[in-house]
């Protein structure tokens, strides 16, 4: 079985293979290492040279382009007219902190808060997903007066120290915090049997109640509605609910991380906790909200935050800045007055099927909601026996024919399937017959 | 004396004044409440309503002007039109992650590592100073095997949790977390006494030594090179050198917040730490870097980002991306261009000389660097009593004259002057006017 280590690095770039690369590319990792060293990130054992980008197309620096159903921030699209003039309109007129009163962030609150059920109905803007979900956890500590976070355990939450912490995918091999507790994904793929939501709740119950055990209270789940980093798992619809009902009765409070599945991509509404018929405490929001640009909130009772600004002062300073609210408002727009949501849906589930089409016996499982889709590689059907290498294999083949994918998941198994929502059938088209292809350089469906 | 909790509301709006505003002004400030809540912080009395800037000036809803010497992170002036075609024409083109290669990117890192010591020789691109400095607390963790870190009295380091444990100013009335342990500021206007720079070692000896006596191993010393939210201490130049030679001794890290000195605002150099002869191991940066696009970074020996990288998966989704990189480009760009480390130098000895001329019995003090200037506000200055409601008052009326500066310090009665670095000596005579106008409605000089 693979280790988080080993999944993290899937995709990763392997410096050792340097000498290997042709002097173009070699000079430009080199230059990159130079300067970002050990902690520098690259995709692909051949990384890619990128230099612009347009609706689902990245184009690199000899003009090749790239087919992206990899990139989940740019969700409207890449470099969106609509989105670039916002920014640039408002960057010319006014870009300051929220301690002044402003029309288009005040604006902006208004439309996000009216996008949430009405429980949900108070706001903190802040820079990224990991100021949201950072924030978010002293907001349910404060609340709670307690310390214990449940997530589950491919979780990926953020970067901060605190976040780092209730994220199981970026300590691999390290022991958890003593605060924190995991809990198996919500995976009807290899454990098919029982009622899904029943067996998610007890997993939560027997959390909360060995936190209890140790004497750490119970201060909330943390859960991303998709499950992104565990492998993407999103049906039956609804089986969040007995959890988020265990939460209450518990006195927790319920997180719902939206910074993958928010705004539009599961394809249902704008939120992916829509999907499962529940009401969260506490949502977070992040990467696609400004479409590139950096801006991230949480939404909360009112109370919950009332609670909070009396015990800590809490400032963001780029947090709301009126560039972000009009980037945030530009993305609003396009998504209604391009139907994203629909399209997400509609184009999701002809990309599920025409995978599920292909018929071959490395494709385990297709799954997802709206245009997030998860792929588990495996070495055979009837084993469902992982196949990372494969699920590597198939990544980096596909981006020399010009695709873009990512993966996840426990084993690092899982394709990660989520282009920008404006994607339509003849791209869904290029993606499959390019998988077809990969896969038959593999071996008999 | 004022508490930390009096300090941070001191130029803050007070909800209970709302119904006596005038109808479009409180339906303003109701309208943020009702989305923002408790957890909105508002400046002034009465609160200002923003709706565009150009250079050194604001200009609010009713067209009506302000000259601003409180914000520092549109350092190079609002809306400077370099900066917004750099993000323009980026926005426009490509704005991804760092997981490709990128052109500007790499192109910026270079840049802005070549401003450092050549010992500080790599880099990790943040979102925001809260993200860096969390991010350095961790590299020293790990880098050191300790967990204690040292912060002045009212230090302000950022909002995330971790970084709201060393940020005493964030957390009035509250015990210190117990890896955390405090100076008192380098002041030498109450304590003139001595060498200030010794004086500031020994203090950092015995929160090591105390700190250690509680089993905890020293990890860090993080401080604001220019002190800003104790109240601004510049001077004597190089003070910091002997408190930054003790920490490497005792195998610490020496940690350089220059989130509000960095970028020439203190009119030496680009950083702070450089008016004090110092090498830090780490650099944190924010708030001016993109002029108002959100972002920070964190510089570092290559060894620590190694050992850090080694240890932990770290990854920031927009932290370095393209159009935070040509926003950093530009600003570099201006700052030499418009000689604004300079004009800083020239503007800032002005302003602080013109202060000092005023001769009024309730300015105890000026002091600063550059355009980062403090000035302690008095009863008189035999006493040296703090007068934090004069510091107030004299706030709220400079607004109420077109003038916008913020307050600082352990007493609140710091007044905090960072204008935009393209502050000419009009302006400077302008505020002077100002200033002397309203100390005079206060009482004779």
């Amino acid at each position: 079985m693979s280790t988080g280590k080993e999944i993290l690095a899937l995709n990763a770039f392997d410096r050792s293979e340097v000498s290997a690369m042709d002097a173009s590319l070699r000079n430009a990792v080199e230059r990159r290492l130079r300067s970002f060293g050990a902690a520098s990130v690259l995709f692909y054992q051949a990384p890619l040279r990128m230099e612009r980008a347009e609706g689902v197309w990245m184009f690199d620096a000899e003009g090749r382009r790239y087919l992206d159903l990899y990139n989940n921030v740019p969700s409207v699209g890449h470099s969106h007219p609509h989105v670039v003039e916002a920014i640039r309109r408002q960057a010319g007129l006014l870009n300051t902190h929220t301690r002044y009163l402003n029309e288009v962030v005040d604006g902006y609150a208004e439309r996000l808060l009216a996008t949430f059920p009405p429980a949900i109905d108070h706001l903190v803007l802040t820079c990224t997903g990991s100021e949201a979900n950072d924030l978010a956890l002293r907001i349910a500590r404060v609340a709670t007066g307690n310390a214990g976070f449940i997530v589950t355990e491919t979780a990926y939450h953020g970067n901060t120290a605190a976040v780092t912490d209730v994220s199981p995918s970026s300590r691999p091999g390290q022991p958890l915090p003593s605060h924190v507790r995991v809990i198996p994904a919500p995976d009807l793929f290899r454990a098919p049997d029982g009622d899904l939501g029943q067996r998610f709740a007890a997993a939560v119950g027997r959390a909360i109640a060995d936190l209890e055990s140790c004497g750490i209270g119970f201060a909330g789940l943390l859960v991303d509605t998709i499950f992104s980093s565990d492998g993407v798992y999103a049906d039956p619809a609804g089986f969040l609910a007995p959890a988020a009902e265990l939460v209450r009765d518990r006195k927790g409070l319920f997180i719902a991380d939206e910074v993958q599945p928010g705004f539009g991509r599961t394809g249902a509404a704008l939120w992916g906790f829509a999907r499962h018929g529940v009401v969260p405490d506490i949502v977070t929001m992040g990467k696609p909200m400004g479409n590139g640009f950096p801006m991230g909130g949480v939404a909360a009772r009112a109370a919950l935050l009332d609670r909070f600004a009396a015990n800590v002062k809490y400032f963001n300073t780029f947090g709301g800045n009126p560039v972000a609210a009009a980037a945030g408002l530009a993305v609003l727009d396009v998504i209604k007055d391009e139907g994203l949501i629909d399209n997400a849906r509609i184009l999701g589930g002809y990309l599920m099927d025409r995978l599920r089409e292909i018929g071959n016996r490395h494709i385990g499982d297709v799954r997802g909601a709206g245009l997030f889709i998860g792929i588990e590689v495996v070495r055979d059907r009837d084993s469902k026996e992982p196949a990372p290498e494969i699920a590597s294999f198939l990544i980096n083949r596909l981006r020399h024919r010009g695709v873009l994918i990512g993966a996840a998941g426990r084993y690092g198994n899982t394709l990660k399937i989520r282009p920008p929502l404006c994607f339509s059938k003849d791209h869904v088209n290029i993606f499959i017959a390019a998988c077809d292809e990969v896969l038959r350089e593999i071996g008999p469906a």
